[in-house]
């Protein structure tokens, strides 16, 4: 599709930056740290007074407000014609427990400063608008990351989503609850023309290649593994070194060889140990065993398997030796994402009639995107942070190019809203 | 000195193993828990049983009784000399929560036998001979463990003793005067001319050596730390492998030094990796930092300082390469104890009266007996057992090697008691 350049007394349209960057810190107050990040994990009283910050500047803005099944926040500012399918912009409002200010809720308050910025510029666009903030994308209390997208595009059942439980064994349905965001509405139940994501990039390239903008043309592939390395328990004096079965030890190479495979693919690849657990996790005592988060990313299919079925190998290679029992379960995995050319082509056509500097990317990390892409015309649009931090309560981004991102968005919300 | 074999009626001198083995498994009754455990915790109801019995079959014996006031029994034999220093044989009553039959009863049931074998076979010694058991040698009720010993040895004051406190906030002195056992001798107002306990060896050498003994030349120093590996967190899927710093990436190369350092003082060094936090652990983010414990062991104290030596030289090695920061801090340091060369080779010459298959070694978990060789001549006398598993229900020891081990104290007491 051809997409035209939107003026409006001969001027490129903007949002008003003022505004969406004073709503950002204030948003960062709610699970502010003393470091100047952000610990407003989903669920929790803190993510409930972010929700409800979120939702009053909505309703101020005119959106009406639903909350489906999983506590996913919609609001909405009609069209003029209601039997147009709307086009969708978001993110999520829940942070890292170490979180920043930006990622997450810089894509969910552009979009509620899109539609600020439509109030002010007093356009009606044909099809109407959403925002959404899905719940639980971090992943961080409750397993797997992006759920909330996740159940709303049929990649899991409500009911599986309701029962995973966090460290203390509340389930997710029972934090819904708690917090009082287990919504009526009925989960899935919206179809959407398009729907785009404005976010930081949670990398460096932005920054090393000196643009503002990435258009994000799709997703790694990403593969989670749990490894379990099972040795004896022993106490750490009498049990001489050569009797061991140490898990410990035996751990030793084979995160070795992880970190091999990765650069076996370089330079798209990923390997990443998040989380080693021993049991029983005593300063005197040789752990029974180990339980270890192995995460592997590229963004090309084929190579991704690769790795998948060496990873396997070595697993296999390992296992059995000197009365080591190593095992290796997936637990999840998402393909590669390509986005869809027609929503690029409108983040492009915008970037060029805003002339930021921009490129084309694939994203490293995965988004509610991947999965609203499975439903939707869906693509992203990237911002550099400071030295690709990201889930760091040092996360930072620069005004100007939060602006700008901004700015993208609304430009190709409306042209994909047919302004 | 030398040491004499002793015969009677051209024959060297046994316990009956039947009675150790049968009092053995009656005083298990007490506390016996459904897997074939022991639950007789410190000053509970079952410990004040426990005691109970063990004194009525001393009183039976016809030994003199004393408590002292840390609850410590002790169970004296006169000899025919009263002006000389008694021989002291022991250890504890006491159990882990979830402890075995074998864990400290058996060297006091053990000290009984040679006691109740002297009466059967009509001897009376020069020196006196007492057993004795410790108070709170598990630690798993009132920290610090072996207190009973450490306040007799000056190691504690009795008042710091008394104001040890278990999760519910109970004193140990009140324990002792719950279950009646605060007694009124002075402590540590006894000496003694030697010390012998026998134990399990808790560890797996003598299994795996096929020695039914064990003479316990004395107790690896032990050397704890915390090691800090502190790298850069980043999210899982956007920051290339070259561009990260990752802690748990550059802390494998370190612990597998520490490894290679263990291996490098072999056969009697130990380092054991017994807890490792990764922070934020999360398992799409790259870690922040990783915090480990380490816990060195030797017997000789020169080798462990060695070995100290270059753990520190490995820290600054790996320190500041790469953006990650390695910091190591010693937080505790107990010395390597030597036991009395006369006391071993009164248990070595009875090990060879004896020709049960033996070897010399050297302990690697703490005794009361490392408290007492401070102020007596003291050594140990160790049983293998099953797996080397203790601490747990499932404990186990053979019945010739319990009889082996006490008709070793047999001999061993009679030799220093001047028979």
């Amino acid at each position: 599709m051809e997409h035209k350049t939107i003026f409006k007394n001969r001027e490129v349209l903007k949002v008003n930056g003022e505004r969406l960057w004073s709503r950002m810190m204030e948003m960062a107050q709610i699970g502010g740290t003393p470091k100047g990040g952000v610990c407003r994990v989903t669920l929790t009283e803190e993510d409930k007074k972010g929700r409800d910050l979120f939702i009053k500047w909505c309703e101020d803005a005119g959106c009406t407000i639903e909350i489906d099944q999983m506590g996913n926040l919609f609001a909405r500012r009609a069209g003029k014609r209601a039997d147009l399918n709307p086009i969708l912009m978001g993110s999520h409002l829940d942070s890292q427990p170490t979180g920043g200010k930006y990622d997450g809720v810089y894509g969910v308050l552009a979009a509620l400063e899109v539609i600020e910025s439509l109030n002010d510029l007093d356009i009606v666009t044909e099809a109407p608008i959403e925002i959404v903030s899905w719940t639980n994308e971090e992943g961080a209390r409750f397993s797997p990351a992006m759920i909330g997208s996740g159940v709303f595009t049929g990649e899991f059942t409500l009911e599986y989503a309701y029962n995973q439980k966090d460290k203390e064994g509340v389930t997710l349905g029972e934090a819904l609850d708690q917090i009082g965001y287990k919504g009526e509405f009925p989960i899935g139940e919206r179809t959407y023309a398009a729907s785009i994501e404005v976010h930081i990039e949670q990398g460096p390239i932005l920054e090393a290649e000196k643009k503002s903008i990435g258009v994000v043309t799709g997703v790694q592939g990403i593969r989670w593994y749990d490894l379990k390395v099972k040795g004896k328990e022993t106490h750490a004096g009498p049990c001489p070194m050569h009797l061991r079965k140490d898990p410990v030890k035996a751990t030793l190479p084979i995160l070795n060889e992880i970190y091999q495979l990765a650069e076996q693919f370089a330079p798209d690849s990923r390997a990443t140990i998040g989380d080693i657990v021993p049991t029983p996790a005593v300063r005197n005592t040789v752990p029974s065993e180990l339980n270890i988060t192995v995460d592997l990313r590229h963004p090309q299919s084929e190579i991704l398997d690769e790795m998948h079925y060496r990873l396997q190998e070595i697993i296999s290679q390992y296992h059995n030796q000197n009365g080591i029992e190593v095992t290796l379960e997936e637990i999840w995995h998402s393909p590669p994402v390509a986005f869809a050319q027609d929503v690029i082509e409108a983040i492009q056509a915008s970037v060029e009639d805003l002339k930021v500097p921009h490129m084309k990317m694939v994203s490293g990390a995965g988004h509610d995107s991947v999965y609203l892409s499975r439903v939707t015309p869906t693509a992203m649009i990237f911002i550099p942070c400071e030295d690709g931090l990201s889930h760091n309560e040092l996360e930072k981004a620069e005004k100007e190019d939060v602006i700008n991102g901004a700015d993208v968005l609304l430009n190709t919300a409306l042209k994909l809203a047919m302004y």
